[in-house]
């Protein structure tokens, strides 16, 4: 009985420790590093509405849906202090993270991306586009 | 000895399971949200030597340590394609995220900060900065 309890209780006892293993890896400490970083910012012209910004900016929250993606933020100004060099002009900026340049080419290529493009670029009167490999995060 | 055995097994197996209730917990899915991001793009003088480009990139790893940062990412430009858009010219991009507008102004204001200006403002001819209210992360 004792050798049968000690298998009746060690089996989901290692069952349970294999599961908790694969759960408590740690996410590695730079998990950006060596990304491609896709940054966009969007100027609006002065006559965009705001039901027609509304909808801009839900088709920003659907292009970042674009599974190629590794991860994505959207951003709107910061009431941070006005200085020479700080642009607050842009109405929206998307960061969006690739794990590779093909990932970021099927991306560009994306008809959700084109779409998005077509429907929306007659509102923006400029974009700023800068692209960065990750060298480090932290 | 049934209920001893029960209670030898049972116990530690309890703890496991508090254990591993607490480390699967899953991160939220948009920790960034409502953070501030402050992308600083430097761009460097010229005449500006291998040797100063390398202590340069050494001082922005260092105050990228400033504790007032949640967290941060160091960038070179990627050799994406060449458009109108598309700025190549930057030699290094800091992207920090502040979880409160005063962490922000700690980090500005702090010393490793203002002595990392003292130090490299000579080898940039420029920079370009963004900050951005985070208003979704995917």
């Amino acid at each position: 009985m004792k050798r049968y309890s000690s298998l009746l209780f060690g089996i989901p006892l290692l069952l349970i420790l294999a599961a908790c293993s694969n759960t408590t890896e740690q996410p590695t400490e730079d998990p950006t590093t060596e990304m491609l970083q896709h940054t966009v910012y969007f100027y609006l012209n002065s006559d965009v509405t705001s039901e027609e910004k509304e909808a801009f900016e839900e088709g920003l929250e659907e292009l970042l849906e674009i599974p190629a993606i590794h991860q994505s933020e959207l951003g709107v100004p910061a009431a941070t202090e006005e200085r020479d060099v700080t642009d607050h002009g842009y109405a929206y900026v998307i960061y969006t993270w690739f794990e590779t340049m093909e990932d970021y080419k099927t991306y560009a290529d994306h008809p959700d991306h084109l779409e998005f493009i077509d429907e929306y670029n007659g509102l923006w009167v400029d974009v700023k586009v800068y692209d960065a490999n990750i060298i480090s995060s932290h």
